[in-house]
């Protein structure tokens, strides 16, 4: 028998790698932006890349959540469930491909046959995983051998595994009827377990005295009070921030040098690098910022002592917009060209939209961990320090929606503001973290 | 005061998304190779980029290795340990960026010059690093506080980070007078602390009675007694393990569509992509084969109580060959067309070498451990499982060899043999795993 915990690192850290992988055939397409034709036209033409990029992202991150969810009931694995482990991670890395090719030729229903596809052999293994997990009780953690808990727990596991073949099923046989509406199926197909914990307790509460006391108990049991493992969600999320904060060095190692010529002088080589600190400026740029917004995540995860189904909800959507970050820099340094005009702040609204989305979901975290505060903090946390993270969570929203604001003015935005802005946060944060010790420090001597 | 742990994870997450970063220049080059043209002829040719990859790589997995011994020695990390650790990260993410540049303009000193900045730049930050911790011995381990040991720790610590200073700042200065001068001396300044520790054990036994004995004692405390952290070379490990494989579908994402049509009918893209299960396939194979080297080491780590230098070395050396890995299959599928002629064989050949590389360095870690076995290697490891281990060593090095030797025959390789034995591995695994499993029965039972 393998121990749980190097699997679960190893897994999440592949997962974490799919996710941050599904940015590129996005940022791809960017790249071959007209900079003189308006921007918003642009990123509208393009919007069922961003939709398949969001359907891809629910798609991974429920697949990660799901595969939390198995293991978190499970003490042991075999070598059947390591290799099926394998075999679920293997086909869930071609996902990125697949959304590749679903962006191309959107058109087409032979692209989202093999997407439905991809999903029901993900969906497939996963039953296979929870049977097995089900079967051999002597894999289950010992606080599951009650033997009602049990039977719920796999009612619920098996339904939603097996909705989910049905609904990835159907979206492969209505493809050839209608894109959407097979895109839309499998969108659906990710809310199974929701689906199946609702039917499950407006079941369940029929036989209660008051139906609706006896639905909320078990929804909230469900949604609010059941823990989530808060060291593997710590580690999806810190694989996600690495690799998305890492990945544009790869763009600029990649692509960036091909313009250049391999014959030219040492001056001219000087003079094509001096143009090339835009991207390297960017690059900065986004490491610092998605650096911060990781900081903030950190100080607040600290805290947590039990994370719902309704926190993971909101650090995932933190995710998602934390991804596609990079793309607001790129798009950022792309248009701060002078045949762009006020092409320049488009780009810096669309940037600030993503920073405000994303440190807005962050918000919202911190905010739904205060509701039943005494389950989901630690009562280690003072009021000083509650009072530190709200201030932490204020400053990018604040910022983004200032500089979104001062954006809509005719006169042509200077792109180094942005990275002023973004470079001096780090200061802000300090500052915040200065006055907190000078209050403590004056409160200590008192 | 920040807990070391999630810090120490952070960083190696990072380091190992560098390393594995510094192949896609390399990857990019081969696609440009002419398969009609003598495979060994084009590698030959282009020397300098994978002298360029070895060096860089050198840098940050020494830099990965200094980190991890400065950072044993602490128990806190501060406000101030934070930001410089996060600079260093930032800095030492633009090296894949700086070898790309290095590998296209080989012959420029400005190239060099950059290269030995950012080296001199990460050697100052670390400098202060390893400063810092020692003035403030409230953050040092307390089994460090024996002030003779702590001494010469500080000494050894702080002439390794000036003589890599010192050297790196000698390799900028040399740039332009001759940039091979330049990169030697970069590369020596990676052994800096092997040098340190030879002076410093030389030094000190010059005292004693006999000199050999006393070089010996010191000498062999450093380089086999000393503990590495093993959970964190696990993590480096498991992060270089997880991206390599991961790598290639990034590659077929974003740049294995571009030759199709938007255009094309549905049977046209249809047949377009039956074109790509070739890439499809090779990384398949890729995955499965990098899987299977990481269970080998996932095996062999399970034992280890203690990592020593030595062992630590190896365990690099295989990493630097499983990162190119998925270059030969990259070489494999390009060179897989009827034009290519035995082309094909190269291509195989050079693929067999990068696994025997691999492999072999796998091996001589095991046999290494076995060096002083009761130091390095669990009790708990019986002479079955210590039989099974030396078996999955053995299967890559021979497969290897033998479609090595295969290949130098005249007729045309086919590269779907090659797939065919890498998808075969696994089960050769599992008929090891069944063999043992029914050995230990028929124990039990007599
Ligand atoms: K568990
Ligand atoms: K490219
Ligand atoms: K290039
Ligand atoms: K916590
Ligand atoms: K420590
Ligand atoms: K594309
Ligand atoms: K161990």
């Amino acid at each position: 028998f393998m121990p749980i915990d190097r699997l679960n690192i190893f897994s999440d850290a592949v997962f974490a790698t799919i996710t941050t992988f599904m940015v590129v055939p996005l940022k791809e397409e960017v790249q071959s932006y007209d900079v003189t034709e308006d921007l918003w036209t642009s990123l509208v033409a393009d919007w069922y890349r961003f939709l398949v990029f969001v359907i891809s992202f629910l798609i991974v991150s429920t697949l990660w959540q799901d595969h939390v969810w198995i293991l978190q009931k499970v003490e042991h694995v075999g070598d059947v469930g390591l290799i099926l482990n394998v075999l679920l991670l293997l086909v869930a890395s071609v996902i990125p491909f697949l959304a590749a090719l679903m962006g191309d030729f959107y058109r087409y229903p032979l692209t989202s046959r093999l997407f439905g596809g991809c999903i029901l052999t993900l969906s497939v293994v996963q039953g296979i995983m929870i049977a097995l997990a089900f079967r051999r009780s002597k894999m289950l953690s010992d606080h599951l051998e009650g033997d009602k808990t049990k039977k719920w727990m796999s009612v619920e596991f098996l339904s939603t595994a097996g909705l989910k073949i049905v609904l990835s099923a159907l979206s492969i046989g209505i493809a050839g009827a209608s894109v959407p509406a097979s895109l839309v199926l499998l969108a659906v197909a990710m809310f199974t377990d929701w689906i199946c914990i609702i039917v499950i307790a407006v079941y369940r509460s029929r036989k209660d005295q008051s139906f609706s006391t006896g639905i909320r108990t078990h929804l909230c049991r469900r949604f609010v009070f059941e823990d989530v493992d808060i060291d593997r969600t710590q580690t999806f999320t810190d694989g996600v921030f690495i690799i998305v904060a890492t990945l544009i060095i790869l763009d600029i190692t990649a692509d960036s040098l091909v313009p250049l010529n391999g014959k030219m002088t040492e001056e001219a080589l000087y003079e094509a690098l001096l143009d090339k600190k835009e991207a390297l400026l960017a690059y900065i740029s986004t490491f610092v910022t998605i650096g911060m917004i990781w900081y903030i995540n950190y100080s607040m995860v600290y805290y947590i002592q039990r994370l719902s189904r309704l926190l993971l909800l909101f650090n995932r959507l933190t995710l998602l917009f934390v991804s596609i970050v990079p793309l607001g820099f790129q798009l950022v340094s792309l248009f701060s060209v002078e045949e762009a005009g006020t092409n320049e702040n488009i780009a810096v609204q669309f940037h600030c939209i993503l920073i405000l989305f994303t440190s807005v979901f962050q918000l919202l975290f911190w905010v739904a961990a205060h509701w039943k505060r005494d389950k989901h903090i630690a009562s280690s946390l003072g009021g000083l320090h509650r009072k530190r993270i709200f201030c932490l969570l204020l400053v990018y929203p604040i910022a983004s929606l200032v500089i979104f604001c001062a954006a809509f003015s005719t006169s042509v935005f200077k792109v180094n503001t942005i990275h002023a802005v973004e470079l001096s946060i780090p200061f802000i944060f300090l500052l915040i973290k200065l006055i907190i010790e000078l209050v403590l420090h004056k409160r200590d001597s008192q």
